[in-house]
């Protein structure tokens, strides 16, 4: 029984340890199922011998409008990557609003047509959707997008596929996201400002597909950051996974933004990147398919599962290893 | 070119005539797709030979709880019931909720189990599921539901496929639930108010499976009320429709609170109860197997369809015929 005293806080909106808690005290037990206890991006269901992805997410992000996108996008984003890193082929989005009163018009003309254009270029159409007005508020909008895909046959990526000796790659830099959006809040000038990654990654389907049967796991490594991500898959694996900080690409401004505010790249979020738990032998092939491509062409081998207790640990630059926890505490809230 | 004085009002969630011009001008010329154009409950999607049912609806009800439900309840049976007049058998639902910081987790817990109840009696898992966290604001919670369901073979629900003469059923009484909701704001009683009509409408699909193919097109008159979903079926048909007001029922407490606060029952939403347009010999058949089943006891044929220009016509008790328009200007915003 919870203390009447016991309140949402905004860490448990991060991602990490509250979020973690807040699912497995007040949601699990009641929806008490395989798709959910797994947590993973997407629950696989079956349906007339094919394999459906079914995704939900909502987005909260403040301000709206960050540099390199808007709500609007990373709305789009959001549930079409949560469908990719699930092996899944997007099929068809939903999307749907709620306003709060006094919103300009024109503002939700232009994210609206952000989310459209994402979709429209990747030819998955919008097909429901769904408009509510709600009082007044600190945030104007937020946005829902659920996602229906289709799963390849090849494709069955659970953290229990997991062994030692696996590699782990990562498509590109780490917490430009996060950084993004954290730059925005502070005023910092565009021009001096990191751009978020947030893009689709339905490029990421298309190259990986050939290797889909030597993909352990991806997850795309939003709220919580990368450590939270690998944390989760360390610890539902039950084995650990050793990452090299001197492997991990961090693009400058995301670095100096982190340094003056006092975060770790490690735990801000990518909007554009997914991490891939491989077989060692297949690494190296998946590695140059990715490398081949301008938009992962700075996919990187950043560490290796090895047996232990389910634990990330870090090499660091200077050689020495030391534990990561998942993210405790929100550095950045309203981040997606 | 929208002004840049306009703004969201809260007569742009109502489902009445701001609603329909907000989709219309920001919304639908951005996603030009046939299944978003239709403006039904849910979109019916080809896959691997069978027919999938998608829909999505966001809830902001204002108090979360009221009498005979509260917002989980409603979040459940709102997406369950878009599936189910749809001709779909609900399949799996997702569950997105947005906690504004402070909210006491007790009462999420009470909303959560209200939600997971009415799926587990029905057997429809709720398999991906989200929580973000969102500062503050005048309401503490909201919920996304999404939902997945399989279309009859038999059906196929459009307002394009109603003709003249065939007939209208409703299979309860009107406006029970926006009454409930508008006596909770009001601060009525719980023992003097009308009781919100909130249930989840798969009961229907087994009473009606075997007349689908004589089912024209089923809606449930949530948002705007009976008026406004008949309206949009009229005017999407190019036919008239008419009602008669003395066939349709209305709780003696729904009247009660209706005339208190000067609104009119047709327009109050109701959220557990479905609207028909069926073959007119198929009619009486239909209508004794509603009356059949203990929830639907109180169905009755409440009016034709006819000859027109696409209205919808009211004939009073007194023996006049008028004209009803859709909803405009919200009397009671947030009501789902």
């Amino acid at each position: 029984m919870k203390s009447e005293k016991e309140v949402v806080l905004s860490s448990h909106g991060d991602g990490g340890l509250l979020t973690h808690k807040l699912l497995d005290e007040t949601f699990l037990p009641l929806f008490d199922n395989p798709w959910l206890s797994e947590k993973s991006d997407a629950a696989v269901l079956e349906l007339a011998g094919q394999r459906l992805a079914f995704t939900t997410d909502s987005f909260v992000v403040s301000p709206l409008v960050f540099p390199g996108g808007d709500i609007g996008k990373l709305a789009a984003c959001g549930t079409i990557n949560d469908l990719v890193v699930s092996g899944a082929k997007p099929l068809w989005l939903s999307a749907a609003f709620i306003l709060q009163e006094g919103f300009a018009l024109t503002n939700l003309s232009a994210i609206v047509r952000s989310l459209s254009l994402v979709c429209r270029d990747l030819g998955i159409p919008v097909v429901a959707g769904d408009t509510k007005v709600a009082g007044r508020g600190e945030q104007s909008l937020f946005i829902n997008t659920s996602g229906v895909g289709l799963v390849h046959p090849d494709a069955s990526f659970k953290a229990t596929n997991v062994r030692s000796s696996d590699l782990v790659l990562l498509t590109g830099s780490i917490g430009d996201h996060g950084a993004a959006v954290l730059s925005a809040r502070l005023g910092i000038p565009t021009e001096e400002s990191p751009e978020s990654d947030c893009m689709p990654l339905c490029f990421l389907y298309d190259i990986l597909e050939p290797f889909f049967s030597s993909i352990k796991i991806m997850r795309d490594p939003t709220r919580g950051g990368l450590a939270t991500t690998l944390t989760e898959i360390a610890s539902a694996a039950g084995l650990d996974i050793l990452i090299h900080e001197d492997r991990l690409p961090v693009q400058p401004r995301v670095k100096a933004v982190a340094g003056i505010y006092g975060v770790d790249p490690l735990y801000l979020a990518s909007e554009g990147r997914a991490v891939l738990v491989v077989k060692a032998e297949a690494a190296t092939h998946i590695l140059a398919a990715l490398q081949n491509h301008p938009l992962s062409a700075q996919s990187s081998i950043i560490g290796q599962v090895q047996e232990g207790s389910g634990r990330l640990y870090l090499k660091t630059a200077l050689g020495g290893t030391r534990p990561l926890q998942m993210l405790a505490g929100t550095p950045l809230p309203r981040i997606c």
